[in-house]
């Protein structure tokens, strides 16, 4: 049975979009600006003992579908034998019409392990096999390196102390590795984390933080750290978006009141919560830096997976909150200032598309693409949630302009995601022809497809 | 003029989805696992006097369309003789292109009367004659038969005494008619209607409800009637869905209050609400029930309309209440015990798909497709809604294992519409293998098409 | 190379379209009853001094794109020189891949300047003189015959006089302009504008307004005005809708601390608004107007933006509050005593589609389409917005009474955009047919096609 998904004008459905991919899009590098991979094992160039453990010990989109499809969490992230995994996640496989993870699949096993069969129950031992084989040699780097990986932006912790990052850069590597600055949990003042949070920055700070000043001051500190080692990109998991209006008076009580275990309302929640969204959305500004929201994920979602899994375990899920005064009031209150960063906004749910990119387009100034919409996110990485993205964007922003993909991944094995988006997008532009929308000007559409594959993300985040 | 909606391959836009349908779904019987039936007119065999009797004189559908034509409630759901209101609809009928009702119109015509030409004002009166001379030996049991129907659960009432039911299975026919329990009037302690039900429920229970436990013990001897009486599938009308913890006392104090007429906050009638979903949810899991949550309703929106024709009689609409948090409450509560049951989401509203779709896909364990997204409800029961449902579905979980289409009808004409989801089912994953996003594997699609068209339900349902 | 815009079957993908198109659609007269002209410059039959002053000059459309590409503000909407501004839209334009502004400029273009270039830098010199020397001898009524506009219902505060509107009735023309009443100051109690809009409002009434019976009596006699100048039409700008019922006592009350300044609270303002909103709604019911619902837009969102350029410079978004209660609970208000007039409703946000039209379908009565879903709006203005708002209205309500397009706009060059739409309609309905949805019945699909274009409007709002 031939494979589709393993043809080389997969997903591109005119001759035209045939041309653009392969002229303009195939052979250009990636920059990876947002992902979730560890920088330890960038560093060790890590290298994996199994097909199981590259590809579904980390992988909770395909824990998901195992679970939907009844099979049980024993034999998904428990105690069974890896080959029992893997053999259960390829009996699935053939399941899976209409979904990414049929696609990510096979383009992830051609393009590293010139794997060309479509995945079931009867050929898993035989490609387990040879992939296994084929991972004595291949290892993290060659991932990275077979994919033209230029540049990665891992999302790191405020307390990190980038030593991976440092050793990585001394290992004259072809690819670079630079930090993002996460500090959601500076934000969260609500969780029962935030006390032990601030102890532990105060050792790494080497500072006592004793006043809000000083919590400011540390955060800035910590920040110039980050900066210093080279990184300009900041991300924000905002699940909910709200603002409100905080003094810096008002932000100094909550934040004593915290310190001394005093309940917060939720109106002082989200006021504490704007503040430093705020004052960081400034630092960034002063620093050069560009900032990304990803806002709109309802996370744990249930107790029981949450107490027996942890985080990031296929539990989480899209939210419904309203989000257009809360992102409207947070990107003026820097606005208002003259201060507001570039700035990504992701939203997880697709029904906020329309909303986030005509409030981004208020603020557009100076900068070419300033405001980015990002690129599908999580949920809807997929053809469906890239064309709408793609679609929702070029209605009401300019596309041409767009920053484009990144994986947002665990999984050194995710780069063809790129590779899935690229030719999505060269489709996209291709009928925007076909339907007589736009000149046959190949010049400029592989200017475009260029510029959103690579040189617009290498323009705009400086790398 | 061709009627398109006659021919064998409408909605089939391509071989392999003409050969899909022709050989793995057409011919199967159909599980119709949730509808609006009268048991009595399924027992006594019902004879229609007319083609306005059996298709007009019930469907709020068919209403909705005449009074945005301009036609006066008189000729509509009043007075006027049954021909009229049967003309007046044929003369809408051209003017329905896009919508279903123009669709399910021409199947049902040539389903159960072989008539194939296209309605309107000049063939009114031929069309409506030769009807109703069928009509004379075309009963209900006629048009369950001819359409293959295996089993149908009707939607029933906790007080009912199930006596339809019980004489139906006296009757050898050849297919089962199953009663569903749906107990929304034990959970709207809100309703004016509360504190009547519950001393209805007295007398069918023969019991006393002075207590909380007393109305606790009697819902669980009414669902063990249901239960003896084959009923193993509850259903809700969730319009709005929120969640608030309640403890066993504060329901207590919330019940008692009610009964002794104290006004409750809108606070304490979601927590009541909540409880009793909560508890419900866990006697369907003890009695090894499933259970259906419709989310989104916004009912009897024109008082006017609603003081002249009562419920159900076109005048309903979509909400566009959050529904994520209260969702993912209401399943958590009951799987933090592990005693959440086989369930079946349906929102009314379209932007609501990815987000319960999201939710579900985290209450998925040991059985396969234990949490289902249900097909496309109501206002959506049409070509965009059922696409969009499938890609949804698709998308973020795993389609191979849906449970597929019912009527949710009024009227014993309403089965071609599992004709019309099979097509647009097979002309779906035709359009997969179509874009290249799956291996033309005719025995796998094959197999998905008869499953989503029969087998899963059977094995869900247990039917 | 080809302009695809330029060509006769520009968005018309089937024979059957280009004959419904060329047949029925083509060459129907306008009537554009919604948009934001001058009146004062339709009566002086202004003479544009550039493509600059008459294209880019007061078009935020063009601005918000511009801003995206990362030209500065003075070349925008400052001091920079207006050929300079131009020719930077020049250098945006070829950058629009997606975006409807391309196929605009490229419409307005070739419709009133025979100009069939593609717009580009290169070009922007040759092409700016052109269409200037051709200025000099077309005016805003060239632009007006030459696109068959037969009706403009302009947009009007209830303090004008209009003196143009009378003015312009004596000149003798073959179009008419009717002025159309958007009494927001009226409703916008909240608004620090209020109180000196009642001392305006008492200036123009040449009456006092002590009481709420007198704010009352002075907007009838304000609406009579407006009638006795031939208006029938009144517009709303609801960039949120709540419903809360409010008796004649309460208004009062409110209405008299308002004018004591004394605060109000979130829910007297909502409940005056709604107040209010019943009694013009009755107001045009008694007088037979037909009331429009603007519902959605988030305005003077960035404050640096409003304070440096004003309102309507493309500092706009799209809202997401809940609108279904409120929107119900509005016409529920009105249909209630039977006084709810002809109303359209158009939502901004795309997501809210589903829930407006079916809530409008349960007050449908009597007069064929008389609750209308307005056409895709502002940011939905596009291919995609209007296929969904076709497509949405075709499932749930009676698209063939549906009254059709708008320009919605303030310059004189949109007009195309009416052609675009019947395209757009045409092509939709084609489709239908090539899907075997509906019949190849030309004669009735080709007067749906006139009657949406045209003869339902004029029917509707009786011009």
């Amino acid at each position: 049975m031939k494979n589709p998904i393993a043809q080389k004008n997969f997903l591109l459905n005119s001759k035209l979009a045939q041309t653009l991919y392969k002229k303009y899009a195939k052979d250009l590098p990636i920059i990876d600006f947002h992902c979730h991979l560890s920088p330890k094992e960038i560093y060790e160039n890590k290298q994996f003992k199994s097909l199981y453990e590259v590809w579904l010990s980390g992988d909770h989109y395909k824990w998901r579908l195992m679970r939907a499809n009844g099979i049980n969490e024993d034999h998904i992230t428990g105690q069974a034998p890896d080959y029992d995994k893997f053999y259960l996640w390829a009996k699935t496989v053939p399941l899976l019409v209409g979904s990414p993870l049929y696609h990510w699949t096979h383009l992830e096993l051609k393009a590293f392990f010139q794997e060309n069969r479509l995945l079931n129950e009867q050929n898993a031992q035989s490609i387990y096999d040879q992939v296994n084989e084929q991972l004595k040699t291949k290892t993290a780097h060659y991932f990275i390196n077979s994919s033209k990986v230029q540049t990665i932006c891992t999302t790191d912790d405020p307390l990190d102390d980038l030593q991976y990052h440092q050793a990585i850069l001394k290992q004259n590597n072809s690819f670079q590795v630079l930090p993002a600055w996460r500090p959601d949990k500076l934000v969260n003042i609500n969780l029962e984390s935030f006390l032990p949070y601030l102890a532990k920055l105060e050792l790494v700070a080497k500072k006592k933080i004793k006043t809000f000043d000083n919590f400011l001051a540390v955060i800035e500190q910590r920040l110039i750290y980050f900066h210093e080692n080279h990184c300009r990109l900041s991300d924000h998991a905002l699940d909910s978006i709200d603002y409100l209006d905080c003094s810096t008076t008002e932000a100094q009580t909550i934040f004593t009141n915290r310190l001394n275990n005093i309940a917060l309302s939720d109106k002082e929640v989200v006021q504490f919560k704007s503040y430093i969204l705020n004052y960081l959305g400034k630092l960034y500004f002063k620093y050069g830096w560009s900032q990304q929201y990803h806002i709109g994920a309802l996370r744990n979602v249930s107790t029981n997976k949450f107490q027996t899994l942890g985080p990031d375990t296929g539990n989480d899920a899209i939210q419904d909150g309203l989000i257009a005064r809360g992102l409207a009031g947070l990107l003026n209150s820097l606005d208002k200032t003259d201060q507001l960063p570039k700035t990504t906004i992701y939203t997880l749910n697709p029904r906020d598309f329309e909303v986030a990119i005509t409030i981004m387009q208020c603020f557009q100034a100076n900068i070419a693409g300033k405001i980015q919409f990002g690129a599908a996110w999580w949920f809807l990485d997929n053809i469906d949630g890239m064309e709408k993205q793609l679609s929702a964007l070029a209605n009401n922003g300019l596309l041409a302009k767009f920053v484009g993909m990144l994986t947002d991944s665990r999984s050194f094995l995710s780069y063809p995601r790129h590779d899935y988006f690229r030719r999505i997008l060269c489709n996209f532009l291709a009928n925007q022809v076909k339907k007589g929308l736009y000149p046959l000007d190949i010049a400029m559409l592989g200017k475009i497809v260029q510029d959103i594959s690579y040189y617009n993300a290498k323009e705009y985040f400086g790398v």
